[in-house]
């Protein structure tokens, strides 16, 4: 039978997402539990390939489990053997052609900062601290010029050079919520560091460093200095991958 | 002058708060900050000092200051310094016979946990994993016969054999916010690892393991194998420290 797995981890102790041999990863944990539990080698899909340092608390996984297993009882087993770092929030049946990655019609990622003078130690592993306020207008603007289908190799890589790097950015917004910005970013896909290299150059223009006005040009430039830095990894979290209604509901 | 420092820390990272040689505790840092900033050694005074692994969002410090010195500068001087897992939440002038120990009327702990059959990386550091709901109920009638003045020695070690372990609890009681129970506990003061062990016993009692009315029991015994386990130190936090309000107001 077919399985999906949806988790939340906590970046900090992994050398990211993707299995590599000798470093922890949160695939390589997965995929250990799952072989142990099954008793043979287990190999998994995943949505999003989260960078070192990145967290989630909405990672699909797929994978091909034997025909007897009790979702539930794979939820809870896994949530004991693995720790604290990483959970199985769901594990369910679904349809023999529903794939985490292939299947998934978009990705969303937040970016979180921390206004304010004081920084919070419970927040540290989570949010960027920006003691200046940001100018979420200006932030805003940029951001309108984002959206829609763009050639984003001004903001990311593509490890394969013969491959695109179009994709379609179909939210990009920021929000305040206390003292917390919350960037929200949704495509179809990303490129490698592309939300990161986003927020490096959304923020800048929120401390007025740059003007909304610059962002087609960037885009145009096609070149990765062309715009800002990229943000540090532990204030990414993969929030929710979407699919269509039939791929996602349990069988 | 008379400086008070309020701050908040995250208790992975050290090995406690008070200051010892060789290993890195909160006072430790703290005390090289200061006496970096004010070139020559400062000793503070504290609050509570918090056990390994123990957080705080409201431990009290105070110490010597040089006349001229600006408390806000302070505050973001040593926020710079010391990193994420420390934070100056304010700093001010406060009368001379301010002592950040003697002077304080009450301490209030807060230990946090996660209810529900999913664990939650994000809160692993700072809540304790507790699967099976608890009955607060009987938690609360078991807290009402901790209330008041007793001995607690049952519930906690008093290094000097002289002194008393009497303390007076004032404030004793559990609430439910979705998936978390916050167990408050305020004290005029609390002899080593009491709250924690307030909590390991309570748990007992909301997991149905002990009856409410043996409370009383484990108190009379003032041993501590009469009462439940220590719980583990990441659930529990230092929230604030109660003045009478003439020492508290800035001068």
């Amino acid at each position: 039978m077919n399985l999906r797995l949806d988790l939340a981890y906590h970046g900090k102790p992994f050398r990211g997402f993707a299995r590599q041999p000798d470093v922890r990863t949160v695939q390589g944990d997965v995929e250990a539990a799952l072989s142990k539990l099954f008793r043979s080698e287990v190999t998994t899909a995943a949505a999003g390939r989260t960078d070192a340092g990145v967290h989630a608390m909405g990672q699909v996984m797929s994978c091909a489990a034997p025909d007897d297993t009790d979702p539930i009882k794979v939820r809870d087993t896994l949530n004991a053997m693995l720790g604290p770092d990483i959970a199985v929030t769901r594990a369910e049946r679904v349809e023999d052609d529903f794939h985490a990655r292939f299947s998934a019609r978009s990705r969303t990622y937040v970016y979180a900062l921390l206004e304010g003078v004081v920084p919070d130690p419970f927040l540290a592993d989570t949010t960027l601290w920006h003691a200046e306020p940001l100018d979420l207008d200006a932030l805003g603007e940029a951001s309108g010029h984002l959206l829609g289908p763009h050639d984003f190799s001004s903001f990311g890589r593509v490890p394969d050079p013969d491959a695109s790097s179009e994709r379609v950015l179909y939210e990009l917004r920021a929000a305040r919520d206390g003292r917390i910005v919350r960037i929200r970013a949704r495509a179809n896909a990303f490129i490698q560091q592309m939300v990161r290299s986003l927020v490096g150059t959304l923020v800048q223009v929120g401390e007025g460093k740059r003007s909304p006005d610059e962002i087609p040009g960037i885009l145009a430039a096609r070149d990765r200095s062309a715009a800002g830095p990229v943000a540090p990894p532990h204030g990414l979290c993969l929030v929710s991958v979407e699919y269509d209604g039939g791929w996602s509901r349990p069988v």
